[in-house]
């Protein structure tokens, strides 16, 4: 069986670590496949914030849930993902991120070092025991490298005493591949 | 659940790729831990070759295959791994290392780059589609660096339309955690 994407591995990642019931958090709704693989993975009893600043996006995934009936544990927000502090206010299991552009869109919509590290952030204050960010890093863009960069570094420092890093790579590829940051709080 | 160490998600991934039957090489055997999971998941009609350049390794490896009945399969040989060629000739479903020097055995004995190349190139040649080459890299010691990037430059330069090339390691450690590299043939 091929080694799993970096996609593929933090659905894997994320199946293990939250449950039915859980608070989750899909920080980059895009074309929605995560938003709904979190639905699915929380259920009824569960909750699903999801966040993007681009409305097409929303009215999409809002389309996708209501088709799969997934959308009562579901709350979609178009905002940016620096504001979630403004609509989460519970202990949430996990979060995800697709960092870039969305697939399919305008190319010169990326998402940004700086609110991508406010959001990671305002989620880690969130985070319960156990539970886990997947930050999947798409870098070949423009721009791409820098916020790549930012994001590794600051999960580099973060005390081992408190989570757990893990990064996740294909190493041989000539194009760039997304790669994953996994943080989990121990 | 805790994310996987380096050692657990190389089995982990070896359990998903090799499977009954299928002839695999513990490159380095070291406490036996890898030979025994590799002789239990290729079974009685499987094959395991293992490797160490320590008599001891060997010895004690030999007792605890016999105490667990799985020594049929299994077949231990005191040579260093860059001499695999001599002993293996069929092609393989897997293969493990454990670079750096035997936990509680002599710390100057470890593992040197260059024999390890010879031995991951040889390997390469007897793998068969889907197989799939585990490096688990300690380097804390002395000489641990140079071989972690002579592993690595050779690994990340592998034609990607013949390997997939993983890496997984945790960024945040303080100490320095073994860094894992799977080697696939696609």
């Amino acid at each position: 069986m091929n080694l799993q994407s970096a996609l593929e591995f933090s659905h894997t990642v994320l199946s293990e670590n939250v449950g039915l019931g859980d608070t989750v958090v899909d920080a980059t709704v895009g074309n929605g496949n995560d938003t709904i693989f979190f639905a699915s993975l929380v259920g009824k009893t569960g909750k699903v914030y999801g966040f993007d600043i681009q409305q097409a996006a929303i009215d999409q995934t809002k389309q996708q849930l209501l088709l799969t009936g997934l959308q009562a544990q579901t709350t979609l927000i178009c905002d940016g993902h620096e504001n979630i502090a403004q609509y989460v206010h519970q202990p949430i299991g996990g979060a995800i991120f697709n960092l870039g552009y969305l697939p399919g869109g305008d190319k010169s919509i990326i998402t940004h070092g700086v609110t991508t590290l406010t959001a990671i952030k305002t989620l880690m204050l969130l985070l319960r025991r156990g539970g886990t960010i997947c930050i999947v890093i798409y870098y070949g863009h423009p721009g791409g490298e820098e916020e790549r960069e930012s994001v590794e570094q600051f999960a580099r420092q973060l005390d081992q005493k408190t989570y757990n890093v893990l990064e996740y790579q294909f190493i041989n590829q000539v194009h760039t591949p997304p790669r994953l940051v996994v943080i989990q709080k121990r």
